[in-house]
């Protein structure tokens, strides 16, 4: 196991009806200015923007709005909040939404006390120094930034998308209401809890050797959502089945699950460029690239990969021919994703062969190298990008 | 899954030659005079405690010292302790040591701001309204205490030992190198494992429907201590086995395994009078405890019971006669056990048959019932002390 520093100090507000509790968390965490970032019109419709605006009338807290948060969100928007927040002197964000709404408050939180850029931090020129506090009320588990000190946006101007990272980004609680899920389509749930288990296998593929504990912590997210997704994509209403994939999707990216070891983390790379070119759900790009990097990288870590086929999809191990068990681990996730409404090749998801080499580039890999359980370049992003295009349930 | 609020804010810094950082992270936390506080010669003859006093010395933290904390910590070094704080203007302690060096250190933190008898916290007499700050170098995988807001103290005058918890008393930081604890006897690192393990059924075992992430949360645990323990009883340098234990006792007992759930703790109440007594490893006393309070409420919950056997032991279920894989997976807990040398029963852990009625007693049981899995009362706790008299592996 690699030496690690781990700190998770979000307080995590799980259940029914704890949305009417922000006001109060908001105080408790200092707040006494907020900015009410959400997206669209779903949250007005539901009421859930109500009871948050009455939770914070109750505790006697001043608010700006911005709405308006788009699926993979955009730097535009940032920008306008970060003004909004300066000029109306506020000095806590609430999100209430999914990982876009999320991402956004965490990009406007630093850019606030930043004399430069806010991109700065996810073009790698600038590390985050200090941040506004953020709060979240989730309304799908999905990308787990109500735990995370991750975060994501697209650039307009030329479709980059790019990430960043820092504690200091950690919300200050996450309030965690299961059944405001139970309204969520059935295709939403679903990327949903494709990426709550990409962020998963990001992390359980690794060139770091004995590290059981944290394997076994991330086959327990995958095993509980392979049980779960299934239940909540055949009886929505199932409250308690959403409950599990929430605190899974939650568990699965705080990274109590990869401490102490190398992580991948190509695959989101690659489908970062497939989200920002079509504008498609990530985890319906994810359900389209993971399996095909599976398969293109798997001859590199056999083992590993009849591991995941054994503990988490419950294949008999072949112990003549690891390989085809392995293969059968990577056959199942694939057929698991297909059960449960996702797309597994680019014509499903909308995407189209002929623009791999414009993908390529647009990751802007160049002649380098990356990812942290098989190195890729260039040449092997551009196969696994063909691997996806043609790829069968 | 029933509503919870969970909270970790605990930075963990962990691996090799990390108590090197006890300055740094003091100083990040605000500390500018510390008590250091710790147990008998060991950690001073391994030249720990040296290179701790070099840390903040080399940090500019002045300090005050306070040894001779034992196993199942007394109050009356408690008392001294804050004694020593209020006199000596003391604003950090630093525990150096096991669960016993930590929870007597959180009693002290306690105590210091608190203008009556600290023991009222124990007593439920009071709540914890403030505390020092504390910080860990952890010595041993055992309590958990490194990332837990729990604390167990001794009262000396009449063997009384009992618990309390806020999250105003979790470590503020906790510094966890896996070489600290390739030096400990096996005895001592068995009866760790075996805390670690019960930490986790304590949880386990529960009346909640429907919680299959922290069911399989709490498998994640017990299939590494199941694996590693042995491992380490075979080969006490093995630096990557003694990491897996040690985050694994670390993730047992933050609680992130037993949110939304009733647990059940009537084990750890029902050991605490044999260590009391007997002046035993709490460790030994739950391996001949814990077996024998499964066997007593096997009936009660056979389907969990058969999850934990075919789930953690690897047994194959019997569908005809569940109750048979049920009792065959506490057979395997209590071999298990046997097998890193725990004691099974009250004579080889050096306790009295005869002695039953007084430890009933000393429970202060009586007319009441008390525990989260099956509620028990005097005579059920008599009947599970005598099963443990008597069991055989």
């Amino acid at each position: 196991m690699n030496n690690f520093q781990f700190c998770s100090p979000t307080e995590f507000v799980f259940g029914k009806d704890t949305e009417m509790q922000a006001g109060t968390y908001i105080k408790k965490h200092g707040g006494t200015k907020v900015l009410l970032h959400y997206g669209g019109s779903s949250a007005e419709r539901s009421g859930l923007l109500g009871r948050v605006r009455q939770s914070l009338t109750e505790a006697g807290i001043p608010f700006a709005e911005l709405g308006g948060v788009q699926p993979n969100p955009h730097d535009t928007l940032v920008y306008q909040g970060i003004e909004l927040c300066r000029s109306e002197k506020i000095d806590f964000i609430l999100a209430v939404g999914g990982g876009s709404v999320i991402d956004s408050s965490k990009a406007i939180a630093m850019g606030v006390p930043y004399s430069g850029d806010f991109w700065d931090f996810y073009s790698g020129k600038a590390e985050i120094a200090a941040a506004l506090p953020v709060g979240t009320i989730l309304t799908i588990a999905a990308a787990g930034s109500e735990g995370s000190g991750d975060s994501v946006i697209t650039k307009t101007a030329d479709g980059l998308k790019r990430g960043t990272g820092s504690d200091l980004i950690r919300p200050r609680f996450s309030i965690l209401n299961p059944a405001l899920t139970c309204t969520l389509p059935a295709y939403q749930t679903a990327c949903g809890a494709t990426d709550i288990m990409a962020h998963v296998f990001e992390r359980y593929f690794t060139t770091t050797a004995e590290v059981e504990i944290t394997d076994r912590l991330c086959e327990a997210v995958l095993l509980t959502m392979v049980r779960e997704t299934p239940r909540v994509i055949a009886q929505p209403d199932n409250y308690d089945a959403r409950a599990n994939i929430m605190w899974a999707g939650t568990v699965a990216h705080t990274n109590i699950c990869g401490v102490g070891r190398a992580q991948d983390w190509n695959s989101h790379m690659i489908e970062h460029e497939l989200s920002a070119l079509y504008d498609c759900a990530h985890g319906a790009g994810l359900a389209v690239i993971m399996p095909a990097w599976m398969e293109y990288v798997c001859p590199h870590g056999v083992m590993r990969f009849a591991q995941m086929a054994v503990r988490v999809w419950g294949c008999q191990m072949n112990f003549a021919h690891p390989e085809s068990t392995a293969r059968e681990g990577i056959m199942r996730f694939r057929r698991f994703l297909k059960s449960i409404g996702m797309p597994v090749n680019f014509a499903e998801l909308g995407a189209k062969e002929s623009d791999i080499p414009y993908l390529v580039e647009k990751t802007g890999i160049g002649t380098g190298r990356t990812g942290g359980f098989v190195s890729l370049g260039a040449d092997d992003i551009a196969a696994i990008y063909r691997i996806a295009a043609n790829a069968q349930a």
